[in-house]
């Protein structure tokens, strides 16, 4: 069924019954309050919020299995809320129901450093998690755009700057503990490094955005702060010498630890939102990890791939707080862009492509861009092929609606035609189920399905994400 | 239901119609001749063949499609067979019913050398895959001890000894083309590096042994040559010396290539095997790739650490002619243990425990086989912490088979309790069934049987494997 219709046609009241068992058990973390409700109804994306009927606020694993138990049994659905900074729609109440709030589940409950492993509870963020290991001689690298928590990153599959040498999510998570449909709790795997143990539970439900069970607990792989880090910054004549350079780079092998694409859009906003002085051309940002001497033979390999590419310089921040500065611009790219035309919301888009292809894919999309006057800025984690485009648009202009809309659609096709993938980090949500249709195909959208539905019969868990029932 | 029982109650003859419609459509490449099927009964481990029914040789996805869709129609088992080298009874039809041997799906589809990444038959084997992409300066590092087929690979989520640096089939594969248990064609995933497009029906699959579909086609990455490699063998006091040094290098990053270990009775059989003279103590096998700096660093920082756990030297290996000799020898292992005791089989466990554990896990082990007096010899691809105990018993010996089957099991209590898992690398088969329900707990194994009857309802992919019906 069609999101839309269904808002209305599906919601119903929240059952008093449901509401009384809910409001005994969480007491003064149980709220109908508007304005609690309409800040669980929205995430990042430029819909308008759809606010559910109730939100509680979890402390532990049990609180979130009698809470489901509860919905379970009224058959009133269960969206969980980590930092509401999905893109995609991802948390919003279609269909009315209880939204289980996991940032009160803050604890960081277990770090084996001798065995480079941590499980946290839902809610710790990843910055908080390497807030609480820096004494460790540790580090978590996945960091996607916002302070995310780890259970909504495990949710959506998440990524960042560092997964083109740490990997995503989907290789990071070792183990989950889940709240299923019907209230019950499970362990989907260890801490061992490798397991061959039957079905993957783990990477089942990671990327399931709550459509399947809810995350409660996450174990993931740490790593060893490197011995050396060093980051360079290189502007580049046009955005296809930029993501050449970064083809090459990949295709020798180069362990780097981060490669950024920003176009000169993305430039000319950073530099107005962090006081930055970054030529405006497009522009490489990368980190090297490794011992001091390999840093050194890193960066030269890459310093001569750029100069062949025709690189204006290759400026050094070898200094932690030159660093830190650059890469705190680079995160904050989402909303110095949204400055660019202020008031405005973005939509972002997220393909990811096969790595000779990616130059191809960004120039044309750039072309599309401009054809039809977006504002618009491209941000890409290029080493894994990966980019988003950012359009600042009014989001009850139809007008300005479907022009954004259609650049996505035309990247999409393009990124598919390339073997590449709607969504490389942001997920499905309920905004690109007909891509994923596109992407994957009836018959496989149809397993998708299969497993749904055995998962959560009743369709309860995150209604109308991925797929439709 | 228990599968010894299982096998006369639910064993059934081929049904005629079906006999003949696969007869039609495979010709010569249908057989029912007692030597094929029994030759498509047995596996690598201990256990008595149990033949199928009849054995079809597919050659493409289409073919198997069409033999599933028959099998279906007449609710008649299918069992895919690519090398026959699994170790947990993978392929034994204990219900009869069709194997499909895919050993003639050995064609390489695509090798983009450009994207590092290669989409083959199911049939390709490892040594075939890395034969026929060694001009392009790629290489695919997964190598479980056989020369097993990628298909086979994916399906039991095989690793071996380059999985520390490079990781497992969990990580390396991209995408997969599946038949499902109604014959329909899927595919999994496409060759971008990283997607949150929905549901992980890659990972679902990898290690699904053929429960869930039959994997036709495999992409997978592929990586550099590195630009040096150098080998080095390295032998200790004892075994806790030899385990310690791992743990130590791995808790420090150093990204080893690969690091075997290979207790005394290994190292004393692959000498008689390959006619070494590697002194007969505990042994660790290393291997460093990078650059020519990069490696002699790695190689100085663990001989180091060697150093400090009482190693004997460090003897290195440059010459690649040297390098071939150490790894066969590592690789034939499996053979060599065998001659241990002639006429035995061998049982082969296979657990897996966060990395600071490992020393106390292998030691409790190996003590455990001294006093149950076990011919037994002990290798470990020990950076994952992952280690294999080979027991070579005398099948029919009601007596030998409990011994080794106590150790065993000891050892599998002993992993799960260290937060480790009952199979690193060797899947679960017919034999770890029990210990799946131990590691996993039973509302973890309800989900993964809600998964199994989703996508099989009428339980005629390989039944009888992985979890109970």
């Amino acid at each position: 069924m069609d999101q839309v219709t269904s808002i209305g046609a599906l919601r119903k009241p929240l059952p008093e019954e449901l509401r009384l068992a809910l409001a005994a058990l969480f007491e003064d973390r149980f709220s109908t309050a508007a304005a609690i409700r309409e800040h669980h109804g929205r995430d990042e994306s430029s819909y308008d919020p759809m606010p559910p009927d109730a939100v509680v606020f979890a402390q532990d694993t049990e609180e979130v299995a009698q809470a489901v138990s509860l919905c379970a049994a009224h058959g009133v659905p269960v969206i969980p809320y980590g930092t509401g900074t999905s893109l995609e729609g991802h948390v919003l109440a279609l269909r009315g129901g209880v939204t289980i709030d996991l940032s009160q589940m803050n604890r960081v409950l277990a770090v084996h450093a001798d065995d480079l492993t941590a499980t946290v509870q839902a809610g710790v963020t990843r910055k908080q998690l390497n807030q609480e290991i820096r004494d460790t001689g540790l580090f978590f690298p996945i960091d996607p755009g916002a302070d995310a928590s780890l259970g909504g990153m495990a949710a959506t599959r998440a990524s960042g700057t560092n997964a083109v040498r740490y990997g995503t999510m989907r290789e990071n998570t070792l183990a989950l503990t889940v709240v299923t449909a019907d209230g019950n709790v499970i362990k989907t795997g260890t801490r061992a490094r490798k397991s061959s143990a039957g079905y993957d539970l783990t990477r089942v439900f990671v990327g399931s955005e709550g459509t399947l069970g809810i995350i409660t607990e996450v174990t993931v792989r740490l790593y060893p702060q490197p011995e050396a880090v060093s980051a360079a910054v290189c502007s580049f004549p046009s955005t296809a010498a930029a993501v050449n350079c970064v083809i090459r780079t990949i295709q020798m092998g180069i362990p780097v630890a981060r490669v950024e694409f920003l176009d000169e859009n993305s430039v000319r906003s950073i530099n107005a939102h962090d006081s930055l002085a970054l030529p405006e051309k497009p522009l490489l940002l990368f980190e090297f990890h490794g011992s001091e001497h390999g840093v050194r033979e890193q960066a030269q390999l890459v310093q001569d791939i750029a100069a062949e590419h025709g690189a204006d310089g290759f400026e050094w921040a070898t200094r932690p707080e030159d660093r830190t500065r650059l890469w705190t611009a680079r995160h904050n790219a989402y909303f110095a862009m949204l400055q660019m035309r202020p008031g405005a919301r973005a939509i972002s888009t997220d393909c990811c492509v096969p790595i000779s292809r990616l130059a191809e894919c960004i120039l044309d999309t750039q072309a599309d861009c401009e054809k039809q006057q977006m504002v618009y800025a491209i941000i890409g984690h290029v080493g894994d092929g990966n980019f988003h485009v950012l359009m600042m648009i009014d989001p009850h202009d139809p007008v300005d609606v479907a022009k954004a809309e259609g650049v996505n659609a035309r990247m999409v096709a393009r990124a598919l035609s390339m073997d590449g993938t709607c969504t490389g980090e942001h997920g499905v949500g309920m905004h690109k189920m007909d891509f994923l249709l596109q992407e994957h195909g009836a018959p496989a959208i149809d397993m998708m399905r299969l497993l749904k539905r055995a998962f959560d019969p009743a369709n309860i868990m995150n209604p109308g994400k991925i797929v439709r029932w």
